[in-house]
């Protein structure tokens, strides 16, 4: 795509116009139509995925979405790598390049440390998750599965559900959302709320609130592995933030849900509503494959 | 082939034709019969592995087993993996196959865990080995080994010498060998003996008897990195039940021996039988990869 | 190449006629002369990494070039292995070959441990890097980088900077270098320098001597992560040792760095000086690709 970013640090990195075209082409792909995203088998690029944080299901993605596109996949292991004796990223990034990798998909868990790059990027990068920053390919793609699903984000309410303070997926999501004409509600307890919002965004501590409001809900991942300490919130969480079958039943609309994996069953969903069809995350991680083909496609034939 | 199973959990779960068929299948592609077996190269599908015990040897074997068939090959990473963070095998299976994984082949420290996807297996699902329950294609490939040497397990007897009550290999083995038509003696120290048997099997703790009335050798691994409190029959194993070069020749009888590696050289085999034409290991080794093309193939074809 | 090794142990395996034959095949492939170096899809042969120490740069460079020639790429992990358990590397290497590997990249900490195979090597063998012996690939791919900068080592004189001592990076490309017509100049604080030296090699501890000397500059990664005790010289070694912009526009010849990577940036050469035009380090990354693959060629191709 002619003017598609050599970095895709954030969604706010691409115009409206790129991201309908994105969209396009998954679409495209998904129905097997190949030309011309495709890469000939004699100038097959090199993808690496260079994960500084785990995360076995995203580099899978971008793993399957390379060599469904006919790229070389290469996962540079950090664990082993100079980067824990203390070469820099960008030194890394170097030595990536001059190797002959034509793309890295970055995870790290610094927030903006990507931005370095955007003046001079040494190659070409895909954030897959930068702290609580951004985490762009998982709102186009849940971006793409709403249009998939008939659901045209402008006119419509999404209830988005969970630790949003923290979250980079919400980050990266309300600007897509919003900038395609969606309303925004931000729903849990205060801790997780953000202390001020703006633009078509409103925030409420009340799960019945906001399901009243919403025409879609969007379920974060309550990080358990990552507290430690007394969980004042984690505990109650299911009771007084997740969702069973018997609830959605109980609404007058039936919105779906999506939520971007791997979700705690029992936590914010339970395994009753998770094989109800109200729960489109399987769609979610189908659509992955095809986005990020699309954003690989889109990046290395900028 | 036609109704192949979607999941092969257990060498039970084949009828002796599918069995027949897949040794006929593993012949024709090690004699570089490839058709129809190869994949397209525009229909390649997706074959992951996904260990959550150690294995580098079996997991390379069904690497290159799936490359050669013109697979593309994913490696799960479970120490990354969401699994860690207690996501369900049920939940990680629906994401690798909504993000378009064909096969899966699991091992698991957990005998038996795979029975909970007979009824309705997410993907394509194959053992490679569970707890100390079964190991099919260990057996398959093993089976395979004894006819490419010009043995029929018809009317034979086989001794299986070592830690057989803990052992998948054995369990798969031998089901495969007496269905066709095969007689078994076990043997080892009391401890590692099955307390009871039932069909053409008998037990034995004198290795001379075993040696004296067999017509091939199956060895087992001893796991002594697995012995962390006292050994009492792991110390004299080798005096006593290990087999070296000089007690094969003076057999009346020069019966071939397979193990299923890795050897403890100088435990079960000392170096100088390894190293002469009795011991037929590394055919099972060559082996592996053909009956596993064959298996991948017939999964992945059904 | 007819007659080239099966196994690459060092530098010394191979006769300055087949050293400038790989040089010319580096060449051909780095200006895009595919043929006749290139693998056939169907008969794809399987490389293999078997790495005992740590190194992401080297192993992703086998991986990168193994890829391009079509070769399939596998990773034995030696973390989960049955070398873990107290297999033999010779054991190991035997059931790779039997499982369809053709060759095997081995990097291992321990001086020498390759020449058991020199006789009769299971399989093709190339040396990554054993202990503090030979690293034949780089010095390969530096003699091949000198050529295409147009240094022809003939009666140039190269200053091999840093721990001299315990680098298998010196030892193979002394002994390139020297065939080929080069003098050495090792400089280094004393503890770092061999006792003594042989051919046309010198000795000093003074960097200014030997900067006054020379054409090429070589410095080597001084190895901090090792350092656990008190550390006199590394301490100092920057200002030493260590190379800055500054002192290189001050010299009355302009000599290129090359340094093997990773560089300790601010130890043996600051950040200006890495990103200006006398440092050749990123020459060296792009070229090791096309050498490493006329070295993959070869070595199969025998």
């Amino acid at each position: 795509m002619s003017g598609f970013p050599k970095i895709l640090e954030s969604t706010q990195d691409l115009s409206k116009g790129q991201i309908s075209t994105l969209i396009s082409m998954a679409k495209s792909l998904k129905e097997g139509q190949n030309t011309p995203f495709f890469f000939d088998q004699d100038k097959r690029p090199f993808l690496a995925t260079l994960f500084l944080e785990n995360s076995t299901r995203t580099k899978t993605s971008f793993a399957i979405a390379a060599q469904k596109l006919g790229a070389h996949y290469i996962d540079f292991d950090v664990s082993t790598s100079s980067l824990k004796k203390g070469e820099s990223l960008e030194e890394t990034l170097l030595t990536l390049k001059y190797q002959g990798v034509n793309a890295c998909v970055i995870r790290t868990p610094n927030s903006g440390e990507l931005a370095q790059f955007k003046k001079d990027p040494p190659l070409c990068i895909i954030n897959g998750g930068d702290g609580t920053n951004q985490h762009p390919t998982q709102a186009l793609l849940d971006l793409f599965t709403l249009y998939e699903l008939g659901l045209d984000p402008q006119g419509k309410t999404f209830a988005i559900i969970g630790d949003i303070a923290h979250s980079r997926v919400a980050s990266s999501l309300v600007d897509l959302l919003t900038r395609f004409g969606g309303k925004i509600v931000f729903c849990g307890p205060k801790e997780c709320l953000p202390k001020s919002v703006s633009g078509p965004v409103m925030l409420t501590e009340s799960l019945d609130e906001a399901l009243e409001l919403c025409d879609v809900i969007y379920t974060l991942r309550i990080q358990k592995e990552r507290h430690t300490g007394p969980t004042p919130y984690y505990d109650s969480y299911h009771k007084l933030y997740g969702l069973n079958l018997q609830k959605m039943q109980g609404l007058k609309k039936a919105p779906v849900i999506l939520h971007p994996g791997p979700v705690n069953i029992g936590v914010e969903l339970s395994k009753d509503l998770v094989r109800s069809p109200f729960y489109k995350g399987y769609e979610q991680v189908i659509n992955s494959i095809y986005m990020r083909m699309a954003i690989i496609s889109a990046t290395l034939g900028n």
